[in-house]
């Protein structure tokens, strides 16, 4: 196409490695797959709409000039007061909407420009392992290093169903990776794709920690609406821990709205004015009309019975799906939140001769294990070595993490999918 | 409300440095100013609502299950489409909606994601003075170092209304701001505050400057809806510099609804993809349902005439604004598209005796002027300097910038604020 001799212009360091992802191993599959449609039980979104009062108020929005116009780069003031209204109890603190809540286009840019609000080049930030992947490349964009933490698998998870919660912190690893230069923590509960809410136990030794350092904790709670055990907040755990934690959630989560965008923060004053810092020069300010409608959505949802009801609803399809399972005689890790299953295949043997292409040969066995359910069953489910480093893959290499958010027929659709592993089982 | 004797977390250096920016003045004055409501002619948003067709359109994506999820990054294919034929004709070729365009969450973080995608630290980019003042905290944020070259005022537009095409680029400045460490080049046009739409001979000249020293052009063409006078598009200028365009485009802008944050870039796809890969890592994904809406927007626009409503509607605005300067007789610069109006405030003499807040003191004429305005008469508008290197500031500090996509009554009671002027003119 270029005419000249001239060479190219190069990218720059941070968007130059381009490797498969997860997400065009996936698709490559299922365009190769001889079973159409493939069930998708990779990514989590909703197979299903927004509640009727969320659309509702999107609408009469859209019917308002200044809703379709700019807002405030901290978020629209309805939104800020519904969230802080909403989050005062769980937070155990009135929450100031004027100066304590940001809202951010998707928790991902929130989480971004927390970031870039407080990480110089060469700060370090620890993150759990398995992790949720931006949040390593929005670091170093920030110019920050990664120090991993494992989550120690369940023990006898290849061979008996454990809960999410036998996933356990390695305490050693976590106290070693603190260092002179440690500016950031990143917790996630309930987390992806684990499953796990963090106990109070371990809410406090991690909070401590980071208050012992001076460490700003983001506790990124985006799937909180979805937890099904007992639970306390990161930032309720102690004055000097809330002083330090970045509440995050996710508005698009919550509602089932993905890809609304609707995300924010909640903190002390002094640390949310930077994050407003940042997110003025990233995205400057989030979509209007769906700030509006999630600012109807919170006191709505708790008129109506909505938090029962997502909760109620999410542990019925994870019942639903994770019967398939119990009926194969192979362990999963039941979730204590969110709409992520980690089901265990160490006793699927995929034949020998099976042909992988190279770019599926070269990685661990749950790529594998991706790849063949596509290929050769007609459903995908994400591998969470994606979620390790390179030289850990291997520990969660005999799951598969499904996203039951979806309606209860494709659920069944993928349940008789699964059972054409039978032969594979040994 | 830290109990502890620690230290607070001190921010980034990015985000450290908090002046006064233009709308905490702006704000500032109109609360301390005795006529209320003051007329705000001051942000650029629209004081009414986008067309039908589009509102319609939003609402209906709203129903659908698809449009309420995460959008692929690169952008949803039917609005890619949508906005590869607006555009095809315009740009001179047939652009690839899979390759050559891609959707960002408003244009304000689409050209973020070409500088994270192309600089790295201590790269150089070329920016036109007056600049958008985010331009410059964007390039900062990916290690660049900006290097201004400034649009020389017409010469007697203290004493005489010109058109905006009357101010010019200083030639030799610009030849003399590449170096070895120039990778980019940003270029407004229309542009704001100044509404100069650049000549082909303008474009040639820029363009072939950075095709010698191959540098990429953002050409930040997001009022280009609103384009009075013949054009061309800089990416249309010949091949070579086509190969180094990334034009930007906004259909907030282009449909009235700056809060909806969906912009987009068209380039090669060489250059496309590593701003998709810059995006994903900073937004994901962009709003779902306002992408469908603008989907159906441009289609339809075309096919009801929009697109000359618009510009018609938009002049008209111009033409009865701008009437309060005639009768006033004070020298306006006449924009060759956008919706600023930059009017010249040289004549008029504030009292020696007037007594401005230590903030406002400090900095020149149009500021004072700006404080003044929304005080004395009860209209704000802002001072251009803001988009000035303090050392420059004083090259349009007898200028304000009106925006005038404002309702018609709007205008007239701006114009009515403004004979408040009488008794100050000289």
């Amino acid at each position: 196409m270029n005419g000249t001799a001239k060479t190219r212009p190069q990218p720059a360091q941070r968007v130059a490695q381009q490797p498969d992802d997860v997400w065009s191993i996936v698709n490559d599959a299922a365009s190769k797959s001889p079973i159409q449609p493939v069930v998708n039980m990779g990514q989590g979104f909703f197979g299903y709409n927004p509640p009727d009062f969320l659309l509702d108020a999107a609408k009469e929005a859209l019917n308002r000039v200044d809703a379709n116009q700019y807002s405030p780069t901290k978020g629209r003031i309805n939104l800020r007061r519904a969230i802080a209204t909403h989050y005062s109890p769980s937070l155990e603190r009135e929450i100031n909407p004027e100066s304590e809540v940001i809202i951010t286009t998707g928790a991902n840019e929130g989480i971004l420009s927390a970031f870039m609000a407080f990480i110089e080049e060469g700060d370090e930030v620890i993150v759990f392992e398995p992790f949720f992947d931006q949040y390593i490349s929005n670091i170093q964009m920030a110019g920050g290093t990664v120090k991993y933490v494992p989550l120690i698998p369940p023990a006898r998870g290849d061979v008996e169903t454990s809960t999410s919660g036998d996933w356990s912190i390695d305490v050693d690893k976590l106290e070693g990776a603190f260092s002179s230069r440690t500016r950031m923590l990143v917790l996630n509960s309930p987390h992806n794709p684990v499953g796990k809410v963090f106990s109070t136990e371990e809410l406090t030794l991690i909070g401590n920690l980071c208050v012992k350092n001076n460490t700003i904790i983001i506790a990124d709670d985006v799937y909180d609406a979805l937890t099904y055990v007992p639970s306390k907040r990161m930032a309720t755990i102690s004055p000097e821990i809330w002083n330090l934690t970045l509440t995050v959630g996710s508005s698009g989560k919550t509602f089932y709205a993905t890809g609304w965008r609707i995300g924010f923060l909640i903190g002390p004053d002094d640390l949310i004015k930077y994050v407003a810092a940042a997110h003025m020069r990233i995205c400057y300010s989030s979509p209007s009309p769906l700030q509006e409608a999630c600012a109807v959505g919170y006191p709505m949802a708790t008129k109506l019975g909505f938090w029962k009801t997502c909760k109620d609803d999410m542990q019925s399809k994870i019942k639903r799906f994770v019967q398939v399972f119990e009926e194969l005689g192979l362990p999963y890790s039941a979730p204590q939140g969110g709409y992520f299953v980690l089901a265990n295949f160490s006793r699927v043997k995929i034949p020998d001769d099976y042909e992988f292409p190279p770019h599926v040969a070269c990685r661990p066995k749950d790529f594998k294990l991706c790849w063949f359910f596509i290929v050769e069953l007609g459903i995908a489910a994400i591998p969470p070595s994606e979620f390790y480093l390179p030289e850990n893959a291997h520990v969660a290499e005999n799951y598969l993490r499904f996203a039951v958010c979806k309606e209860d027929a494709v659920l069944e659709k993928a349940k008789e999918k699964l059972r054409g592993l039978t032969k594979y089982i040994v």
